[in-house]
């Protein structure tokens, strides 16, 4: 299988706790690490989880919340300091362009990489893609502008069948156009067709990422059918109202989007520091969407399997 | 005793590791406390030293290096998060205050307390003062504008002896001028001596932080018989080009330093990240300055009492 993990650095909400740290997580595609918030202490939970920091490239900031930037700072100063090379994308409203920029070429004038940023809207739009995957934002509904992001991954490569080629005389230099879905036809002519050299690629995997919101049905549509969901889960039935006012969610509704919107697993996280077990969280959520997990510091997913 | 004691909530140089974190102490002076410098993680720190926020009121910072102050923007928007009140004083360079103020004022625009700069030079000054202690600033030798912080409490308070007050009948009004030095005149015009009426006050103890900085005649002096000094001891022998380069100094350094400057206890800390164990370091400062320990995340070191 093409590796897709998901790395929880942080899964706190608003402040630094001994329980949780603020918003922070690491994508895994195929070995090339995407940093989705950087709440502070992110680039230490990247050293205690191994993670790579010359395989990072991108990072993209939901929202200008100190609880999901306040780590960035630092971890640039310290890709310096490791000598990462090449270019380095932080995706972000213009507002953020400009605080983090003002502060970075203060802090960290002498780089050692390239450093982008690319200015986001709130409005949905793909703001990156590659060979491996497309990042897509959406608008989620929190107190100031604030977008989720939609990983979905790129049709992959068919396998070819050794014994297969090997019959027909395949020559190597076709496989490449083989595994891109190419029949091959024999210097007599002759068309093999694809489905007899080749087996079907591993589906495309997807994954979005929805920190702060509110429940929203935009929300939903721009989730649907996800394989794995991050939402928010502030809070529990008892601050329902709580998450209203604040614009955030409860566990329950979370569970509610994720049924909606037909997705299959649901990871819970952003948990108000007033909790000390979120396992009532989890219960209420399982209510109504029984593929839920909660969210911890420190732990990967392998987003290619299911709960 | 009153109370006086030095929290070390980081103690590495350059970049969070797992080993130790960026610069940042808490000195506690009679549970009034101050920060010195504010390395990322500080306020989580604070947290496990279960040290109070809503007993912070002054944060100084050294100099604008990112190890040294990237944990600022995420403590002041905890410290509002927890509902502080007061004034909180944050002493730094005119840059810091711009960089900081430019943060804060976007992410914690709601504030419950009431933050003020005390923009600092370069040039030996008195920076605060109260009842209890004296900080003064004096010029460190770094590649950036940099002050090492020396702290010296005020005479303290004389001690009533329950026994010679109650003999000679000093109405409980005069206790505080006794405790004062007056001595106390009886209403028949009779001079009783403070001598016999109080024990002498404890003494009044000191204690200087310098990181970062490379050994100079100029911290020597300023930190000339203070009881604690924090010395930064990058480097053990083996770097002492890089130390000279980086403008840092080695443990043998830094022992030199407190030896000339008569001081009477030392810590070593800002170990860069290339050391696993600091013991050589130690062993080198032994040398020359017997009275040397290491600076350890969560240490508290009560600086009423010598090594």
């Amino acid at each position: 299988m093409t590796r897709l993990d998901l790395n929880i650095l942080g899964c706190g909400s608003a402040t630094s706790t001994l329980r949780h740290l603020p918003s922070s997580q690491v994508l895994n595609v195929r070995d090339r690490l995407m940093m989705i918030d950087c709440g502070e202490g992110a680039q230490l939970e990247m050293r205690r989880l191994r993670l790579k920091f010359s395989r990072l490239n991108h990072i993209f900031i939901s929202h200008l919340h100190g609880d999901h930037c306040f780590g960035l700072p630092g971890l640039l100063s310290t890709l310096s300091l490791l000598g990462k090379t090449g270019t380095l994308t932080v995706h972000t409203f213009a507002d953020g362009k400009r605080l983090f920029e003002d502060w970075i070429n203060y802090f960290s004038r002498e780089r050692t990489f390239n450093l982008e940023f690319n200015v986001i809207g709130t409005r949905s739009e793909t703001i990156y893609e590659d060979d491996a995957i497309t990042v897509r934002t959406f608008p989620l509904r929190h107190r100031v502008p604030c977008v989720g992001f939609r990983f979905d991954e790129k049709p992959k490569l068919r396998h070819i069948c050794p014994e297969a080629v090997t019959a027909h005389n395949v020559p190597r230099y076709f496989y490449n156009s083989l595994r891109q879905g190419e029949d091959y036809v024999t210097p007599e002519g002759v068309v093999i067709p694809n489905a007899q050299l080749t087996l079907p690629p591993e589906p495309c995997r997807s994954y979005a990422y929805c920190s702060d919101t509110m429940p929203s049905a935009r929300v939903r549509r721009a989730v649907e059918g996800v394989d794995w969901l991050y939402h928010e889960a502030t809070y529990g039935d008892d601050c329902a109202r709580q998450a209203r006012n604040r614009y955030h969610s409860t566990a329950r509704e979370a569970a509610t989007i994720a049924h909606e919107a037909g997705v299959k697993n649901l990871i819970l996280g952003h948990f108000s520091s007033r909790y000390t077990d979120e396992q009532p969280l989890l219960d209420q959520a399982r209510e109504v969407f029984k593929s839920t997990m909660l969210a911890r510091e420190q732990m990967t997913i392998d987003l290619n399997h299911d709960l």
